[in-house]
């Protein structure tokens, strides 16, 4: 079995490479850090590379020497894991490709414009996933639907939904297709329909906006309806993931009913 | 108008105190950072002893220099400000106090159960505060709910719903009033009834327990009902933050209907 003590090796500074968005996206790979995560994605069948895991986490796991894996040291393990607390064990993926184009063919999407914090991504890709959304699109610039954070947050729920982001040159077409198929639903905080009121159609799609600015112009262009969870006096709005995942399940559950 | 410049100050060094629970326990003090939560928490009537402002922060926003204002310098604010980009005003007030006998008077409670993560607990107090439940009530050695992440993540409802802490010395006898008055429901992943077959009495009280463990023995001991959220299948839970919201809700909305 290969194994890897040095920091300078060349494996290692591809790997520590792979926690910028910019590997990533050049590579087309990944890193999943911890036990849930990996067992998730395995369970997933996602294309497995590699798994790098510490002789302690080999051991006590009786872990099986399949030929893909690789004992570090635990200053390796420090220098590729994403996170300042390892947890012995991360894996070497190929990043899913999925196609917008093959996700609008499903109904009830979400679909999250320039969405910053990642714990917010990915709890509400988790709720997606879930509620039984069809997938989840991540258009504009927001988190990186595969940084360690967000996937954290997903717990490894990204593996079982279809999630896709749109590149920038291909945002007009994908808005048009968008139209044509789908009525939209944007959330927002005190504005517009209660939510209760509206029967969401089978092609449907809730929008989210970036935490504080909203969805932007072009978006915004598309004919949509506003829709608005009621709250009480005095609290402006809730946060994103809250907002989504109270919608995202009047979406399912009327379905359901 | 006072100035401070040195980070050795006494102010000083009490102010990077009450970051430590600890001394927020001991001074029934706690510091609030940025201008959104300084804000909420003026415009709920809270008890405010002094706010810092560093020179930059004055100036832009025309300051009102008020006799508790206090100008830092930049270093002094790096110091005091719990986060690590200070957004150049802090101001200490008194721990908000409220007896969890005043809060079983109310209807529809939220109760939290050793959770631990600061942006789930706020987030939940923001969602409680959003669908008009009577107050939360948190249990056990969670996250403390003046902790600077979980104010952030409060968006300061916090000081705007009535939230109290149940000393360990006082958990039994809370516990009694507690069955003697409400109805408990317990939310738990896959287990239990769905929640939309429920009907919420008035005196209802959402238990949320901790991420992993669940609610305690003691808790658990209590005359409760078990409700889940259908998921997904393949997806075995959501955030508890996210399934809060989506029953929050539901209790909310079975009251006004």
């Amino acid at each position: 079995m290969e194994k890897i003590t040095s920091r300078q090796n060349t494996k290692v500074k591809y790997l520590a490479g792979l926690h910028t968005r910019k590997k990533r996206k050049e590579t087309g790979e990944i890193i999943l850090e911890g036990p849930n995560l990996v067992r998730e994605a395995l369970v997933s069948g996602v294309d497995l590379l590699e798994i790098f895991v510490t002789e302690e986490y080999y051991q006590k796991n009786n872990f099986a020497a399949g030929a893909n894996v690789v004992l570090v040291s635990n200053e390796v393990m420090d220098k590729i894991a994403p996170s300042r607390t390892p947890q012995g064990i991360v894996a070497r993926i190929k990043r899913p490709d999925i196609s917008w184009r093959e996700i609008l063919k499903e109904n009830r999407l979400l679909i999250l414009e320039g969405l910053q914090d990642p714990g917010n991504v990915g709890t509400l890709i988790r709720t997606a996933a879930g509620a039984g959304s069809g997938g989840v699109i991540l258009l504009g610039e927001g988190a990186d639907p595969y940084q360690p954070k967000v996937l954290r947050a997903t717990a490894g729920s990204i593996f079982k939904i279809p999630v896709a982001e749109i590149p920038k040159e291909e945002k007009n077409s994908f808005l048009d297709e968008l139209g044509n198929h789908f009525s939209l639903f944007q959330a927002r905080p005190g504005e517009g329909e209660d939510f209760r009121e509206i029967r969401f159609p089978e092609k449907s799609a809730l929008i989210l906006g970036h935490e504080t600015r909203g969805i932007s112009p072009e978006l915004a262009n598309i004919s949509l309806k506003t829709v608005t969870i009621p709250l009480e006096k005095g609290i402006e709005s809730l946060n994103v993931a809250a907002a989504g995942a109270v919608l995202l399940f009047a979406m399912q559950f009327q379905r359901s009913s």
